[in-house]
C-alpha cells in the first residue's frame, strides 16, 4: 500500500494507549520503575491519547534516523521531530533494562506508563540537532535541549497506567483528540483552523485570527496554546488560555466558530519542522487547516521569517492545509488593525510591539480597546493574582510553587475528555 | 465532447469581432440601417468585445428557449439570461428584414455594428420573465423591461464597426476581457475575486471586498461596476467608479492587489440568475472568484436574501467560484467593522444604512473615517460638481445631460484596451 499522507489521523488510525484498571494496579506494583522528567511525562500522555499518532511509544533507532534525515518514519509517513525517551547508563544498567523489559515510567513517584522497550540505543546528539535545527549552535534552546539528552535512548510502545488530572484552570481546556473530534463533530465543524499560540492575544492576534478563519473558509478557530516547559518572562499559561478564551466569551468571537484548548509540548523551536509537527498534532485533533505566521516556531535569527511557509511546498499533502499569514498592525489611517498585505499606509502602520503590550500589561494601565481587550486585560490580571503571585509573566516563584498542570497516580476515574 | 463549463473563457474561447476598417467603410455606406437603444448599443459592445463569451451575437429561437427554461445555451453551456435584440413588425417589414439579412446597427445614428439576421421570431415574454426573474409581477423593473420589449426578436452574429470612444473618467476603466487578462497576467495574479457594485464604497463595502480577498486566497480585488441605464436617486457613474478607485489611491488598498474596472450591463434584478450571469461575465474578464454578498441583484422582496448563494449548488463548476459573504457592520465593543459571522455582539452591531451614508454625502457632512473614508468622501464631492451637476445622486439633469458613457462613429482608432 502506497503511503497517504493525508490520512486524518496520520497514519488512518487513532492511536489510543491506556491499560484497563486491573492491570494497571498489577504493574504499578510488580515492574522496575524508572522517573522521568516532567517533558516526558507530557510526551507520554501525548502519545497514549494519540496526539502524536500513529506514534504508540518513543522511536526506535531507525524511526529516529529516518526522522533526523528524512522527516519520515521507517513506515514513511512524515514526522519531523524525534520522540525520544532518554536515559543514562546508569539507569539502564541498574534495571537491568534491555530489550523485552518492560518499565513503569513514574513521575514525582506516581505511575504513569508502561513502557515495553523494545530498543536500546545510542544517537549522536549534535548530528540530531544539525538535522532537525538546521544548526548546532548550543545557544539555540532546542540545541542545547538535544544536547543535554542523557546519552541511552529506550524505544517501543507504552500505555498510560493512570490517565493524568489537570488542574485548574486547564481541565476545562484539555480535549483529547477523541473529545476534541467529537466536539468538532457536535458543532457541526467541518473546517477547523489551528492557531499556534503562548501568547496572551491583542487584536494584531485577533485579526490574525479572524484572517485565517476567512482565508480557510473555516467553521472555527481553535486556539491551541502549548503549554510546556515554562522559561522566566513567558505569559504564564492560566494567562494565555483564559485571555484567548475571553475572547470568545467577550463576544470578539462568536461562540460557534472559537475554541481554547490546549497542547502538551515543550516548545523545540525548530521553525520550519516544528511547523510540520504542529501541524500533524493538530490534524490528529480533528483540524482541516493551520495558521502560520511571521517566525513561526522560531527563536533568534536561525530561521528566515516565513521559512515555515515554504516547507510545505517540498511536502506530500499532510491532510491539513497551511494557511499562510503576513502580520496585522494598527493604522491611524485605517483607523483601526490593518493586513500589510492589503494596507498600503506603509509609513504610517504601526507594527504591534510585544515588549509594549508587556510593559503594559506589567503595568497595570488598560491599553484602548482597539489595541487590547479591556475584558482580555481584566482577565489576565485576575490570573496574574490567582495563578501567578501577581505577575501575568513567569518568575522564579511560579517555576516553583505553580498550580500543577498534570497529576498522575490519583484517581483513575478523573480522565478528561 | 462533453461541455466543460469550467472552461475560461466561457466555451474555452474569447470572442472577438470587429470589422477591419476597409470593411467597416463599405458596410456603413451599403447596409440598411437600424437604430437601436442605448442598452442593444451596450450589449453589442459587450458581444463585440467577448464579455459575453462564448456568444456572438443576439440569440436565436433555441438558445432563448434553453436559457429561459433550463438556464443553458442549445450548444450545453450555462447561461442565464436572455441576450436579445427586440425591434418592432414595422422596423422588419420597412427593411423587409428576414433570414439571411444584414442589417447595420446604428446609435444616434453613427454605425456601431452589422448584425447577420439568422432568425426573426417571436417568443412569449411573459413566459420569459416568469422564468427568468421567477414572477411576472409588472412592478419588478426586469420584468418590467421584458414586458416593454418589442414584439419581434432579431437572432445573428455581429460585428463591431467601430470600437466605441468611451468619455472621461471612463475611459480609464474600460478594458475589455483581452486587456483585462493581459493586465492580470502582467501583475503576475493567479487569483482574482470579483466585486459587482453600483456603490459609492463605505467601509462595509471596503471589508466585504478584503474579507472576500481573504476567502479566495486572492492577489486581488476587481472592482467592476456595473454602466448602464439609471435611475433617479442612483448614485452617479462617475462617483462610482472614482470612490472605488480612490480607495487604491488613498492606501486602504495595496496598489497590487486591487483594479477599478466597469461593466457595460444593464441591471435586470434578476437576484440569483443575474449572480449566474454575472459570475461567468467576470471569468470572460478573467477573475476565478466572485464574491455574492446580501441581496445579490436582487430588488424588493422578489427573492430570498441569500438565494445568490444557494443557485450555484445545482450548477456544474463554471470555472469562477463563488465566494458567500455575511455583512459587516459598526461594533463599538469591537471598536471597529466586524463581520457579523464573527462577531458576537449582536446587540451592539449596527449596520450600516444606505440611507444614511446617503443624506451624509447629500448633506456634505464629512463623516467619520472609521465609516466612510474621507478621500473617498472628497472625490465623490468633485465627481458630484464635475459630472453630477452638484449632486452624487441621478438627477432628471443628469439623466439628460450627462457625459456620455459610449460614443461611436468618430476616428476608429479610438479603441480602449
Amino acid at each position: 500500500m502506497p503511503i497517504d499522507n493525508a490520512l486524518s489521523p496520520h497514519g488512518g488510525e487513532l492511536i489510543e494507549r491506556l491499560l484497563p484498571p486491573h492491570e494497571a494496579e498489577r504493574v504499578a506494583a510488580s515492574l522496575p520503575r524508572l522517573e522521568v522528567n516532567d517533558q516526558i511525562a507530557r510526551e507520554c500522555v501525548d502519545i497514549a491519547f494519540g496526539f502524536f499518532s500513529p506514534l504508540t511509544g518513543f522511536m526506535g533507532r531507525r524511526d529516529v534516523d529516518e526522522v533526523v534525515h528524512h522527516m519520515r518514519l521507517s513506515n514513511g509517513y512524515v514526522w519531523s521531530i524525534p520522540i525520544i525517551l532518554d536515559v543514562s547508563p546508569e539507569e539502564v544498567s541498574d534495571r537491568g533494562v534491555r530489550p523485552g523489559s518492560r518499565l513503569l515510567l513514574t513521575q514525582r513517584g506516581a505511575p504513569l506508563a508502561v513502557l515495553n522497550v523494545e530498543e536500546v540505543f545510542t544517537f549522536d546528539k549534535e548530528e540530531m540537532a544539525r538535522h532537525v535545527f538546521g544548526t548546532a549552535d548550543p545557544k539555540h534552546p532546542g540545541v542545547r535541549r538535544t544536547l543535554a539528552q542523557k546519552d541511552l535512548l529506550l524505544g517501543g510502545p507504552l500505555s498510560l497506567v493512570v490517565p493524568p488530572r489537570l488542574g485548574a484552570p486547564f481541565d476545562r481546556f484539555f480535549f483529547t483528540p477523541r473529545a476534541m473530534r467529537e466536539r468538532i463533530k457536535q458543532h457541526g465543524w467541518r473546517r477547523v483552523v489551528a492557531h499556534q499560540t503562548r501568547n496572551v492575544p491583542h487584536t494584531g492576534h485577533e485579526w490574525l485570527m479572524k484572517s485565517a478563519w476567512f482565508s480557510a473558509q473555516a467553521d472555527a478557530v481553535l486556539v491551541n496554546a502549548v503549554v510546556g516547559e515554562k522559561r522566566l518572562g513567558d505569559y504564564i499559561d492560566e494567562a494565555i488560555l483564559l485571555g484567548h478564551d475571553m475572547l470568545r466569551q467577550a463576544g470578539y468571537f462568536r461562540p460557534e466558530v472559537h475554541q481554547t484548548s490546549l497542547l502538551l509540548w515543550d516548545m523545540r523551536y525548530a521553525g520550519p519542522r516544528e511547523a510540520v509537527f504542529h501541524a500533524i498534532v493538530r490534524k490528529n485533533l480533528g483540524c482541516t487547516h493551520h495558521m502560520f505566521g511571521r517566525d513561526h516556531a522560531g527563536v533568534g535569527t536561525y530561521y528566515d521569517t516565513y521559512a515555515a511557509h515554504r516547507i510545505f511546498d517540498d511536502l506530500p499533502d499532510l491532510g491539513i492545509r497551511p494557511v499562510v499569514t503576513l502580520e496585522w498592525a494598527y493604522c491611524p489611517e485605517c483607523q483601526g488593525i490593518a493586513y500589510e498585505g492589503l494596507c498600503g499606509h506603509d509609513r504610517s502602520r504601526q507594527a504591534f510591539s510585544g515588549s509594549v503590550i508587556r510593559s503594559i500589561l506589567q503595568d497595570g494601565v488598560k491599553p484602548p480597546r482597539l489595541i487590547f481587550r479591556p475584558e482580555v486585560f481584566d482577565v489576565v490580571t485576575r490570573a496574574a493574582d490567582e495563578y501567578g503571585f501577581g505577575s501575568p509573566f513567569v518568575t522564579e516563584r511560579y517555576l516553583h510553587e505553580r498550580n500543577p498542570v498534570l497529576e498522575f497516580g490519583r484517581s483513575a476515574g478523573e480522565v478528561t475528555g
